[in-house]
């Protein structure tokens, strides 16, 4: 099964024209005695116009070059605008006639990947797009290993310096590919956790990680580009994402506007699912949102053949419930080397489904047969035998990983249920469910149900979002009233601290069965027989 | 006659504290567990509720040494801030304990000479004050030279540089003078003449001169000092006084403010003498002002003797109207070396008391005996002979010089008398009259009101502004209202096009005698029987 893809903010599409984007098109009045203005008097005059605000700022490098630019362009100018606090800053201007296109960055900056996308601002068109590994990584794996190392001598410096490494480089290979100049992208769009964004703007993250939690900035200012380092325009704007707290960051505000959970008028829920499950549920006018440690077991995180999705790791998993016959699916259709999240999910369900293990997740001996082997001490499924994988090993799932997923699910179910009741709802309530990373844009939600990790709602209330913090990107890029927008959600949100108290245990506790303790909460899954 | 100098801007002065002024000491509640708000947006939070705004910017450099300050200095804060369209930016921070001050610097770019002031913008003190020849003067006399040559290539760049050595030299000075590092300064006021405004933004001027006369920009908005490349601290801004067109230059918004003009409940008019007469007239709630050519006989700038005040200058002149001894006297009492135009007015008004020369100012060979000498077939008065004078020849006034000083003189009453006419008033209407500029500094009005080139007020109207451009300047820096209200004088002021037409023709004819072709307009004026 595969879920439809949000595509609200995919932009217009080819040749149509944002009406409301940064871009604006003006033919201003020439000068004459009787109207002497300033050039920049006269453009900024009828930029105002077209804001409806007057107050919209140049910058001394645009002015500079404004009063030979404006009479060659004949009075005819495309300057592109951005949103600042109480009014809007010129960040770029062309002749109105120039050839070419602006162009505007989306950035989703992963702590372990970075993915970009280039728009073309007045048309909304994808020019092009492109993902690479966080140049950080080389530092440490996680968010934990590099604040501490920014804590170190030059340690800030060299992450930060890293970090506009992996951007740049995706800049040229976007611009390469659409075939346009660096300096024509006037617009970036930055969404990543709060330490990531600390990180790319040089700001110390230490205070993130200390109680009681303090980042250097919830909501930076637009920021020029030739500041930051960023291979673009110089006079260029960098948005980044607002974060609503150490643990609550960017990427999932711009999820947040991609899902439209703002606007929502009926019960949605937005679930980002990585280290930390990311959670925000709205609708009609209020949202609450909550982060918490779900277990990197749904990344395919812990078990020894768990790993990120990529050529012959599995991805999909079907068990015949009458043979018992596996049928193993690998990204690329090559010889297995490892599972990933969304695998282990499809694994997990088919073995419950199967009855080769039980509302524990125990495996059961009697049904596995051959597949059963104790190695020290422990019981391993042979998922994939030897002969077949890649590594020339059994690719096995133990006990303990078993055990380690069911905890990770009854974690996020948890969650969810305990965000939910914050406003008195259960999860059943839930009209519109979306589901967003890469985790989201694999997952098969009946397999998810089956082991009750998500709430066993009608297969149509879900969406896959795909990467909604590049999206979001996308979408801040698209459309002027989008700041607002951003910030709107960003101070409207309650974010819900989730105290593990006696009642979240006894949820969570409740969870650990597959796929809960009460059936009637799944009512879809059936349960087999042993 | 000395004439009292306004006072109402020169600071509190040493000691007291300006409530309204553009530092801000906060002390913010720290983060908890409760509260955790990034530290930018505690720091803003608390500004804004001090500026009842909700939006102040933070630029990235600042934004960056921010987690260290904030922590280190307790959450006690010294901030300067300044305003933008549609809401305010911090210009820099300091922790509230920490000892020095924070200064502003005051600028009149004048196109001769440059004058700098430094402030203490907590407590309004004068710290020092220094003045240099504009190192512009070395490519061209006055702006029409220079702009010409910022056509020509690199002209521009060069222009500017020199305009910034000039600046920075001052700001050297001023800080060695006052103690203080020259990253101290946090802002920066800068009043000038339109062109002038431009060389030292780096701006095109080209328009400006060439119908319909188009400024780059009337309202620069303030920039980041590193950015132009002055020698204070390279966040703090710098604003530039908005000028209404090519020939209203921010200096006269700056005198405007400075004799609060447009607060006056009385008729006021401003006069700012140079080459241009640029004049003002307001009082209570409306404001309209021209500029026009009155001649450089006023500064002293085209006879033979004439001087720019400095040592040895005639600057005031008796003649006895019995015995018709003159008696001179010159700036640092040294041998005479020339006259300036306050000396020159003096001299005039005298020899028309002494009954010296006629009503039409020719001279009166019976009552000069051996002053007079006829040279080239033009008659000369000598001043100073040879024998007393510094350069061991005679210091003379042409019939030439004569005449021209009374065209001067006239086109500066028919300037006066025009403006007032716009809007109903006689020049006798006006309740107050400032005098700017170091020409109002010296005058006499008494002789000024003699040969009946500013009108026959009672001499308490009278008030000697001073250099009006860098006192509004020092204004800017002590109150944060301040841009708010220049801005409203900028657009509030109407400019009156001087249209020399048969009217403005007929007034002129009528003024070019002493003091006018109606006596009963200068009733305190006696005429001398011939």
């Amino acid at each position: 099964m595969n879920l439809p893809v949000n595509g609200s903010f995919d932009g217009p599409g080819e040749g149509r024209n944002i009406s409301d984007g940064w871009v604006i098109r003006v033919e201003l009045t020439p000068p004459s005695l009787g109207d002497n203005t300033g050039d920049a008097d006269r453009l900024l005059r009828a930029l105002g116009r077209r804001l409806a605000s007057d107050h919209v700022r140049l910058d001394l490098p645009l002015l500079r070059e404004l009063p030979a630019l404006i009479r060659s362009a004949d009075y005819r100018l495309r300057a592109v605008v951005f949103r600042e606090p109480g009014g809007w800053v010129v960040a770029g201007l062309t002749p109105g006639a120039a050839p070419g296109l602006v162009a505007g960055l989306a950035l989703d900056l992963g702590t372990t990947r970075m993915a970009a996308r280039l728009v073309d601002l007045e048309s909304g068109a994808i020019l092009a797009e492109t993902a690479l590994d966080n140049p950080q990584l080389e530092i440490g794996p996680d968010v934990l290993a590099r604040i501490h190392h920014a804590a170190t001598e030059g340690g800030l410096e060299q992450l930060n310096m890293l970090a506009l490494e992996g951007v740049n480089y995706a800049i040229r290979k976007l611009c390469r590919s659409a075939g346009i100049a660096m300096d024509s992208i006037l617009l970036a769009a930055v969404a990543g956790n709060t330490a990531m964004t600390h990180l790319f703007l040089g700001l110390d993250p230490r205070w993130i990680i200390r109680e009681p939690y303090i980042p250097a900035a919830n909501r930076p200012d637009p920021i020029r580009a030739g500041e930051l380092g960023l291979a673009m325009h110089p006079m260029g704007r960098v948005f980044v994402f607002p974060n609503v707290g150490a643990y609550f960051g960017g990427d999932l505000i711009a999820g947040i506007l991609y899902a439209d959970l703002d606007r929502a008028d009926r019960i949605s829920m937005l679930v980002d699912v990585g280290t930390n499950a990311e959670v925000a549920l709205g609708g009609g006018g209020w949202m609450v949102a909550c982060a918490g440690a779900a277990g990197p077991a749904l990344e395919g995180g812990v078990t020894r053949m768990g790993a990120m999705a990529g050529p012959g790791v599995i991805d999909r998993v079907a068990i015949d419930p009458l043979t018992r016959r596996f049928s193993i699916h690998t990204i690329g259709d090559e010889p297995a080397r490892g599972i990933c999240g969304s695998g282990l999910i499809d694994l997990a369900a088919q073995l419950f489904r199967a009855g080769m293990v039980d509302i524990r997740g125990r495996f059961l001996p009697e049904t596995l047969g051959d597949r059963l082997r104790v190695m020290d001490e422990t019981r391993h499924l042979i998922v994939v035998p030897a002969a077949e994988s890649a590594t020339g090993e059994d690719l096995t799932l133990s006990q303990i990983d078993m055990d380690s997923l069911i905890r990770s699910k009854a974690a996020m179910f948890t969650i969810l249920e305990t965000l939910s009741a914050t406003v008195g709802l259960t999860p059943s309530d839930i009209e519109r469910f979306y589901v967003a990373g890469t985790f989201g844009a694999f997952i098969d939600p009946e397999s998810a149900i089956s082991i009750g990790m998500i709430p066993d709602l009608d297969r149509d209330r879900f969406v896959s979002l795909g990467n909604s913090s590049l999206g979001g990107a996308v979408a801040a890029l698209l459309s002027r009233d989008s700041v607002d927008r951003i910030n709107a959600i960003r101070d409207g949100i309650t974010y819900v601290e989730l105290n593990v108290n006696q009642e979240f245990m006894n949820r969570f506790s409740a969870a650990r069965f597959l796929p809960h303790t009460d059936p009637a909460r799944f009512p879809s899954v059936s349960i087999p027989r042993r």
